[in-house]
């Protein structure tokens, strides 16, 4: 059954979270008194779902309902999760905390809060073991990371139920065991900010040159590894221990000025707007955030494809959301139908297009699934045996957009005891945007060489030749690269 | 003419200078009376060998040439440039400047020091004005930020060459204009280490869970934004001022225990060692090496397929030696190989083989790369032109496994105005795992018809198509699918 979450202020962290459960197929609801969260969602909702379907390998969910309430109470009355993003003002979560419990008094309570510790946040609080710190980084529909904070008063059971919640909307809950004012990674942004805004108003560096100095280094290294696994690798063989001991008098030298903190008046928020505004102004934040996202993308299909930190959580999230989709059910009277599929953000070139390896992937799609058929499935390959493809043709006769539905369908050419000849053809509304056209050998995998197939995988398999012998030879069977046509 | 760089230490830093010198051409001579140098700056360099080429989409040029000397005397003599990674001890480089000023006075000196400012270098040297901070971030052979720091003794003119110098090796020199300690980079560094160090102290997180706080969130953003201009994406239209009004409060809050350096004892180094062996003990540091290179050469790749931030200067690096180029003749004609490339862990598929689709991903990135010498890149299909894929053909002849280094050559099998006939090889240890034959046509993607290509594309394409006539036509072209080996 579709799930609900109830969106408590509607700006762009709020936005944000509202995307990240519409898109995995929750129910939104958001209550947000300001007449412009609509548009403000609406504007984070656009970019969510440019992004977001970007990061994954097996069709979305269908999207859950958007709506906008007029009063908390019908934003939080049987909702399953509650995540409040207002202001950070105690005394109006506290009051948000309140209206809420009085409808909902038993449903967890995230709040996105940056500074406050969830004991705080309890306070006067009629239930405060639903209430908890859940604090995500923006953009909040792409970045993983969700701060989860309970304190002593918190209910484990439900902290764990959340972090679940949190799980099945691609996100990485990390569990932090003692609360402290701005949790963990805001302490380091506030370090470096305040460092930063010594080094501007100093005149050592201006906005774009701190900028550089993050992005062309260091910055680079913590996206994929933190700061001790770092020095851990920059500290060599030696451990360590030894990087420690290299680096640990530093501490006492004066490599930082944060004894002292800068004076936040006009004159250095000027100085700071107007180096901005030199750096990035030709560009509008429109534009800055598509290039973000872009990049955001870039980078976590990279780690994707290497199984490694964020990206780990992305194929966790596939894997778990391939696990709940129905099989496709094959008729085998004619070209068989064998995969449905939609053309991903992820599947698009910089052309615009659909990137040509993918209608391989397409037709992989389509041909595992008739192994799978034959018998020839994964309980088969860990039995030593498999089929592996010795050659391919791919013609290519149209394109695929994004958003488009495609159907593989597969037609046997041939089979004996080793050989499958088949054609598979990429289907857009009943036209092949592309044929292949592959030959599949079946081998004993730890002898390295061909073999006959089991008896019950050929008893399969045969019947479906023999029938396709009816079949019209299709047209682009046959070719070579270059060929003329007929 | 070859140019020679004098690297004084061999360590980790003093390696990945050597590894960035030579693979960019450079003769490199080497000074480190350790004789644990050469096995030291030979893993360095092997990591450099497998990384630094697979951001290139032009050939790389000769290596240049490695040579270890008994003397500091040997290595700086008539060398061009001069970087000094010997340990931090301002003693100690007085006394290597010194030495080198003997023989060199007037040869750039650029100091790794991560702490010391160019006037406390420069301090009692023969010639003050040839000595300034050059600074760069592990891996040197991969990451293009170095830090160059002036004093107002040193030579402008020398500094802008030695800007020139560092651009020529493919790195992004950030002069610092006013000299501090630590430079910039490091000051953000040294903050983020002690507020870690107090939170590994205090209790309230491992260093694994620092590690996540990181990589999860913002690290991701520092990768591509910096600081700054990922807050002026927050801030949204409101704008930069409207972004510091909300967070300037919180610089008197108590956000970070910066006020107070934490007492650095045995107890807590071997707190931080323990934690850290339980973080990534099961990596050795050569793995993780290598885990780190291959995630930011995919960020690296992502940014340099956006035109944005580090990814525009490896653009600019290739623009630089591709005008270098010589044109191909048939004397020199060979197939070119245009993509290094290494099977990741998302390539492989349940029998734990490359997946079929990777293969003609991997002849995509040789054919791109190979579209991109020509001139048909990024910047001419966003004029409305592009070379379409009409048709493949994938003879598989080998396996592709994790780890495994693939090349990937491009042979021009013919060209005319509007059609490009192209063999690629898959190559793993110089053996094909996989051949592709592509024919590509030329087409206005506005009218989606195939068109001439621009005179200035065939002026590169034609000369290359000329000289490969020479070669002799590969076994598998012309293949169809199911085809009697002759």
């Amino acid at each position: 059954m579709t799930q609900t979450a109830a969106i408590i202020g509607g700006g762009v962290i709020g936005g944000g979270w509202a995307a990240r459960f519409l898109l995995n197929g929750w129910n939104v609801r958001v209550f947000d008194p300001d007449p412009e969260a609509p548009r403000k969602v609406g504007e984070v909702l656009a970019n969510a779902r440019a992004a977001l379907p970007a990061l994954s390998d097996v069709p979305m969910p269908p999207e859950g309902q958007l709506s906008f309430v007029g009063t908390l109470t019908e934003a939080v009355q049987g909702a399953d999760y509650i995540q409040e993003s207002v202001s950070e003002r105690l005394d109006l979560k506290h009051r948000v905390f309140a209206q809420i419990q009085q409808v909902a008094p038993d449903t967890p309570i995230g709040s996105s809060t940056s500074g406050f510790k969830p004991s705080e946040l309890q306070q006067n609080a009629a239930n405060p073991a639903t209430i908890f710190v859940a604090h995500p980084f923006n953009p909040v529909y792409l970045l993983p990371l969700a701060e989860v904070v309970p304190s002593v008063q918190s209910d484990p059971a439900l902290i764990e139920a959340a972090k679940e919640t949190l799980r099945s909307i691609g996100m990485f809950p990390l569990h932090i065991r003692k609360e402290i004012d701005a949790h963990i990674a805001d302490r380091f942004l506030e370090a470096v900010w305040r460092e930063a805004l010594w080094l501007v108003k100093d005149g050592v560096a201006t906005t774009e040159e701190i900028d550089e100095a993050i992005r062309m280094g260091f910055g680079l290294r913590w996206g994929q590894m933190g700061l001790f696994e770092t020095y851990r690798v920059a500290g060599g063989e030696a451990g360590m221990k030894h990087f420690m001991a290299q680096f640990g008098p530093c501490l006492s030298w004066p490599w930082t000025k944060l004894m002292d903190v800068p004076e936040f008046n006009d004159e250095l928020v000027d100085l700071i707007a107007g180096q901005s505004d030199a750096q990035s102004g030709h560009h509008t934040i429109r534009e800055l955030e598509r290039i973000r996202d872009s990049n955001l993308i870039g980078f976590l299909r990279v780690l994707k494809d290497r199984d490694w930190g964020a990206g780990k959580v992305l194929k966790d999230h596939d894997a778990r959301r391939r696990a709940a989709m129905p099989d496709p059910t094959p008729e085998t009277a004619a070209p068989m139908p064998m995969a449905h599929m939609r053309v991903l953000p992820g599947w698009i070139d910089y052309n615009g297009h659909m990137t040509e390896s993918r209608y391989l992937f397409a037709a992989s799609e389509a041909s595992d699934a008739f192994l799978r058929l034959i018998g020839a499935d994964l309980a088969y390959v860990a039995g030593g045996h498999s089929y592996y493809t010795a050659e391919s043709h791919i013609l290519h006769l149209g394109e695929g957009k994004l958003g488009d539905a495609l159907t593989g369908t597969v037609q046997v050419l041939g089979a004996d005891e080793k050989r499958l000849h088949i054609f598979i053809r990429i289907l857009k509304d009943d036209a092949p945007v592309a044929t292949i056209e592959q030959m599949l050998l079946h081998v004993d995998m730890a002898a390295g060489k061909t073999c006959p197939a089991a008896p019950e995988v050929l008893a399969r398999l045969l019947p479906i030749a023999e029938a396709h012998k009816a079949l019209p030879r299709p047209e682009g069977a046959g070719r070579h690269v270059g060929q003329r046509k007929a």
